[in-house]
């Protein structure tokens, strides 16, 4: 069908599988790597941008008419409409220290709209991947975000914002284990994103996140048949995101801790 | 070597990848599970019983005059002066939820010290196993604890016990952050012992764990050159312990903030 985006969800889950061999010939060799710090838990690798490289060459080779942003290098504006929002190495501070959660992570943006989301985990050969009307899936089978009404039936992914207040995150996990719930942190926002999409965790909370990490996973979610509060169209590429996104049952109780401990 | 428990350890550390194989066929075949609640956080599944029946049938063949104290099964005496401590599956919530974060735990003590700890991961194939006096491995290589004095310059991996005023680790947490430094949890306690010995995580806490979740991690972060706070010999099988544990360079901070957030 023309117009489904189905050859560009199809062309992206390929290539995050491909960029994902790459990462993982760099992760099976991490004692060669060059460090560089950019700041607080914000580690930046060879490996990061060698694997958005890749990615890059091969979009550029399959639309050349498409514009990429990426977390490691200069955005390219593009004429077809669709933008390519690109990061290669989701949980670099895993990846650095050998922790195998990391991923991949390609979505493909339309007029500010998340349109194809792709998610793949290189050390466990999962990838999640959907397109905007068309489903989420784990590998070749439908995903679902979990039917539960109650927080104690699960955990809550949390990230850790350097760019908020960081003490914000505390009182939020205070919050919920008043609630009887229970968190949880490896550390890949997208991994965790996918985890909600996939029944696996009940909602996942991050006060801000970059737009590298976070539209594949909240595509995924809604596909899936969860609830995410929409980024601004206008300015999540360039300024990144609230996110909050979970399954319906346990959704407005998420959010409604979110306020409490964000001052939204 | 007669007395350096290496045949014990060669032979559990088998063991734990058989019985890994035997988990995963569960977990590749999650939606036949039966699951049953036996409180907040802690399911048991039939997976749980099966392996801890296959590691309890091969351990009894081998070292019939050994004893064995598992989760899932009563304690069997034995007569070796050696006790076998098992956990068929640590992070049982993941393995029911599809999470692929779970490991199977196995450790001898003798005396009330261990003397065997392995922790193996099946979803990822990483083994960790280790013998008092004769080192940590990971796979077929040594792991050493973080050698950084700093707990910004990683996480600090924090479990979540329900036998516990479960706000304290909240508390923990914000104490963390207001140090620079951040917390993960994957939710299997054991996986993030391992990871403190392999230097992957600055340090592991969690107020109350029993001696089947922990006392193998304990042992891989001594042999790996980190420091714990030794569990008491006479009541820690069947009392369980307090787990700080840690590389030698953050473990009086990391312990410092634990007498804050545990009143210890």
């Amino acid at each position: 069908m023309a117009g489904d985006n189905n050859d560009r969800m199809l062309f992206a889950t390929a290539l995050a599988r491909r960029g994902g061999e790459l990462g993982l010939q760099y992760f099976r060799q991490l004692e060669t790597l060059t460090i560089e710090s950019k700041g607080h838990q914000d580690l930046v690798s060879e490996a990061d941008r060698n694997v958005e490289t890749f990615i890059r060459q091969e979009l550029a080779a399959q639309y050349p008419e498409d514009g990429v942003i990426g977390e490691e290098h200069a955005a390219l504006a593009g004429g077809s409409g669709y933008t390519w929002v690109i990061d290669p190495i989701d949980g670099t501070a895993n990846f650095l220290r050998g922790i195998p959660a990391w991923t991949v992570v390609i979505a493909c943006v339309k007029e500010g709209v998340t349109v194809v989301g792709v998610i793949h985990e290189p050390s466990t050969g999962e990838t999640f991947y959907g397109r905007r009307g068309g489903g989420a899936f784990l590998n070749d089978r439908p995903i679902k975000t979990s039917p539960t009404t109650s927080l104690t039936q699960g955990s809550v992914g949390t990230g850790f914002s350097n760019r908020r207040e960081a003490r914000a995150v505390a009182k939020l996990i205070d919050l919920l284990l008043q609630e009887g719930g229970v968190f949880f942190r490896n550390a890949s926002g997208a991994l965790m994103l996918a985890y909600v999409a996939s029944g696996r965790l009940l909602a996942y909370v991050e006060e801000h996140m970059n737009a590298w990490d976070c539209l594949a996973g909240m595509l995924l979610v809604e596909e899936a048949g969860g609830l995410v509060i929409p980024p601004d169209p206008k300015t999540v590429l360039e300024e990144g995101t609230l996110v909050i996104a979970g399954g319906k049952g346990v959704f407005d109780k998420v959010h409604a801790l979110c306020k409490e401990a964000f001052s939204l």
